[in-house]
């Protein structure tokens, strides 16, 4: 980076991390954000502007109208939101510029075709992954919101009665994975957090782990519960999967929910300030080896073990860092989940999640619920 | 467009519509998407190929961890997803790709650097406006499930009590913006939607267009509801608003309304297939300032009629094509907003939203939802 260069982002704060996390404005539509030398601007629509006073952390706010009217009165007819981006620079004296991954193209070449030079940097905030003792708590909070709906599922499945071929029955209806979905997602909203692609798949379905899961949850078979709401006040999300099984367990599963359990205790041991993510998923993955859970395609189908151990949690649901095959360090107020998983068709799926805070000597986990496979 | 061209899309179905548009497969990480001579693939994680066999509209989905394994074997040990995609592309030949306008710097430069020809198109998909039945049909699915809510929270201010201060009372309790907001997230999950950033503000409060009100709701100021769910089913949204007073409505108010209203009716009268989008909000513009409604800065504060007439509605809650300044054509298909709203400090804020279907003749309002001022 030149020490003459400036920060830049435009994108709408209600879908991009990075605008929200700087900008600490919530908006609908793309905006103009830009920090040079420490001094951080935004540039509002006038639906916005006085949203923007009250709510943004920003050092000053620019009218985009304004500039508007500046660019129709030298006879620009439609000035493009691009335009307005080039008359701004042009003001602040700024001619190269540093974005985000996922700065958009459409605004990219238009800049570069102007004379700007445009580099891209990820992660564009690294702060952003090392969370402060305030983003730690909204986690915290988040994760305690969590905690609470998983039990008023499991509680549901506990409460169920088992009828012909295994079906469930909960107050005299049988009870699905859709069913499961949409009431944790209003105890969410009740507890102010939006909860998005909920997880509750039984069977083979728990097998793909992004399945969301539809139609009866059955008895003695596994049932995975992955939950993960972001709180729609701090806008900070939680992450935890549960699985269980409403009866009793094959002993294939047993020894499969053991083995995982294992796995998620050498992802604890092994995570601390300063280690490889590369090295804490080999453990995992050597573990369940060694347990004679291998992976790989069976039956024209990848079972084992075939997604990462963890990822960050923040304003995304997935950020950095990522604990998987990449070559990433693990620095002291990283707040990664450690989800270890196993697939195999006819058996079943078991992951279990848990949300840690990583620590110079280890790490802290955020997460306190049980986990026992039969309920 | 040159005819060796190949579509290319990188980017997470759940966040990104012109992905889900093509694919119809949900995914909430980055997959690829190509299409080549009207034939289109995908690339897949092992975490979403089972589901992605079942669930994509595709002709071909190919195995992300073939190609990892592929590079590694030539002696690149990460590969990212850009290696994958250089390494795809080459395979089918493809050096020129046509990108949507939001596609990522992170993608684009890398693929420039390896000599292909990067060029984005903005919309990417020009059918994504001109909305078939069955989109048509399900977006008037979403619109019902609104009106279903709207009216069960105005029944609530219809029974709320007027007490002290001009608060409201609603079951014994002071009712507020956030308790309208969760009853009506709440009762859209109900109906499989969801409903992010609802909007129930009253008073001052509504003067700012995306405020989404906190506090107590009062008596004899105008609470303006803007409600706009997503179908889980179907991806697609509705969107609808209706400004309402608890109790008597002022004279300025009562008069606001009746204009807004007119201001209605005259975009339904000018909406027909061919005409400008800009042309429609001009005649409304020119309506508000002859009844003596005028719109610019007064006290500081942006006043008045001071955003778009309306915007298409679809996989996206904004999209193509907009009512407003720009220039440009509606065609018949196209689903957009009609919300004309008037801004006035000490007064408050009044803004009307239907949804309609534009038509060789005219347009077809989707929405049957009653208007009236007091309640």
């Amino acid at each position: 980076m030149h020490e003459d260069d400036a920060l830049l982002c435009i994108a709408a704060s209600a879908y991009d991390a990075d605008m929200y996390y700087v900008t600490g404005l919530l908006a609908p539509d793309a905006f103009i954000f830009f920090e040079k030398d420490g001094k951080k601007w935004i540039v509002l629509s006038d639906l916005e502007i006085e949203r923007g006073k009250q709510a943004a952390n920003v050092d000053e706010i620019l009218s985009l109208s304004e500039y508007k009217e500046r660019l129709q009165k030298q006879g620009l007819d439609y000035p493009k939101l691009i335009d307005i981006a080039d008359c701004v620079l042009q003001d602040y004296q700024i001619t190269r510029v540093l974005v985000p991954g996922n700065f958009a193209i459409q605004y990219a070449d238009p800049l570069r075709e102007r004379g700007y030079t445009v580099c891209s940097k990820e992660p564009f905030f690294e702060t952003r992954a090392i969370k402060t003792p305030q983003e730690i708590a909204a986690i915290q909070q988040s994760q305690k919101h969590t905690e609470r709906v998983m039990d008023d599922a499991i509680r549901i499945l506990k409460a169920a009665e088992i009828g012909a071929h295994n079906d469930l029955y909960y107050q005299g209806q049988i009870l699905t994975s859709e069913f499961m979905q949409r009431h944790i997602q209003i105890k969410f909203l009740e507890l102010d957090c939006l909860a998005h692609d909920t997880i509750v798949s039984c069977g083979d379905q728990a097998t793909r782990p992004h399945e969301h899961g539809s139609g009866p949850l059955r008895a003695h078979q596994a049932i995975i519960i992955d939950i993960f709401p972001q709180s729609l006040t701090t806008r900070y999300f939680a992450d935890m999967t549960r699985t269980v099984v409403k009866g009793s367990a094959s002993e294939p599963l047993k020894r499969m929910y053991a083995v995982v359990r294992a796995g998620q205790e050498i992802a604890f041991n092994a995570i601390r300030d300063g280690v490889n993510g590369q090295e804490v998923h080999r453990q995992v993955q050597a573990l369940f080896t060694q347990e004679g859970f291998e992976t790989g395609v069976l039956n024209g189908i990848v079972q084992g073990f075939f997604h990462g151990t963890g990822h960050g949690v923040g304003l995304e649901i997935h950020e950095a860092p990522r604990i998987g095959n990449a070559d990433v360090t693990l620095q002291a107020g990283n707040v990664v989940t450690v989800e270890p998983g196993l697939y195999y068709v006819g058996i079943g799926g078991v992951r279990l999640e848990d949300l840690v805070v990583v620590t110079e000597s280890g790490c802290t986990n955020l997460t306190t619920y049980p986990k026992e496979l039969e309920v």
